[in-house]
């Protein structure tokens, strides 16, 4: 902690270690859970480990930071707002309410489906047979922000779990929500990403794909803010 | 963790307060989670600290404890056997393995149904629609140990989270599992008992209902504690 206050103080005397100075950025982070009644839910695995890493280094390099996080059992990073919220309809609006910014980078595991009426009550079991669950889908948070035809930022990243085909996955991705990056990874069980600390991701954009190697979520972190001042000075 | 130590101790000198000694006893704690695909799942709410404070209470009064957990974020109590699972079908066989025992507690909170058939690969939004959870029921693990034949624990205890006719709807279930006591109580959002450190229980037997104050989840779990000792000694 006293290491990592001393790096900000002397990260903020160097304007070159501060190159989000002045910029505001949202991330979201974590899983979403849908209620199914009050004491069922539908979840994604997601540990918010990634999200969490890249509102961090995002606030050491100078961007004012909101991080809306979905439930997860990480600390607040320091100097940053953290909206929590529980589902994705909550998830979008936290988002919309922190617009306008300069980067939003959608690393959460929004659900994308929901109960359509979620009981108040406790489902009995037994009462009617084997319960049915319709699902409908929820709001596409990253595609509502990419598509904006005003405020939209300059600036959109998404992000893609695959357990296959995964910088196909993405490219298609990519297209079909209108954002500008795609990070994508395969959270396939034998990757270990899930829940662990290190990943490989593929950064997929109009112009191509850049394969990292496998670093750790911090790393990962640090690589995708530094492309992200590269890419807003290249177009300030 | 040195007064812990203190006490436990002190307790080992003195056998009356160690009134479980001798006694094996397994605790189900914790949710479990059922897999939709490699991504997401069903989950219960289930913070895991009544089922895990019950655990840490039968150790320190002496009882040889197996803690069967679903996914919780707390720390392993210490002195006691803590065997991890995700869903209730490996609950089940884990309670099964640490069979024979003088107490069964039963507090996980135990997805009651499960996906017909988990798919392998993450299921891909707008590919086929809107998909249909097809649900099956989850084997019932405080009925089948309760109505064992041979090898029943002289004493099964259950748990009823409810919201709404909490007694009612727990005299009901310990007629339907077959057990000796359920412990009731109210998980209705304005309770604040859900993932909270104090808890209001019922305990219902068949021969009455003890309706307990509001305790810390420690308090709880030392007088059901107490009360077990006292039960397994009259029968003794």
């Amino acid at each position: 902690e006293i290491v990592a206050a001393a790096e900000r103080l002397l990260a903020a005397r160097d304007p070159a270690a501060r190159p989000l100075a002045g910029m505001k950025m949202l991330v979201t982070s974590g899983p979403t859970h849908e209620p199914i009644d009050p004491v069922r839910y539908i979840a994604n695995r997601s540990s918010g480990k990634q999200g969490h890493a890249i509102a961090r280094a995002a606030a050491a390099a100078g961007a004012a930071v909101t991080l809306i996080s979905g439930p997860v059992t990480l600390a607040d990073p320091p100097c940053v707002t953290v909206v929590h919220v529980e589902s994705a309809r909550d998830m979008l609006a936290a988002v919309e309410a922190a617009l306008p910014v300069d980067v939003a980078v959608f690393a959460a595991a929004v659900a994308d489906w929901r109960v359509a009426s979620a009981g108040a009550q406790k489902i009995k079991k037994g009462a009617a047979g084997t319960p049915q669950l319709d699902l409908v889908e929820n709001p596409d948070i990253l595609a509502t922000v990419a598509r904006r035809t005003s405020g939209r930022p300059p600036l959109v990243v998404g992000f893609a779990a695959e357990t296959e085909h995964v910088v196909d996955n993405a490219r298609k991705k990519l297209a079909r929500k209108g954002c500008d990056w795609i990070v994508a990874n395969d959270v396939s069980a034998e990757s270990g990403v899930m829940g662990g600390d290190r990943n490989t991701v593929h950064v997929v954009t109009r112009d191509g794909v850049d394969s990292w190697p496998i670093q750790s979520k911090e790393e990962v972190a640090q690589a995708l803010v530094a492309r992200m001042a590269a890419t807003l000075k290249d177009r300030g």
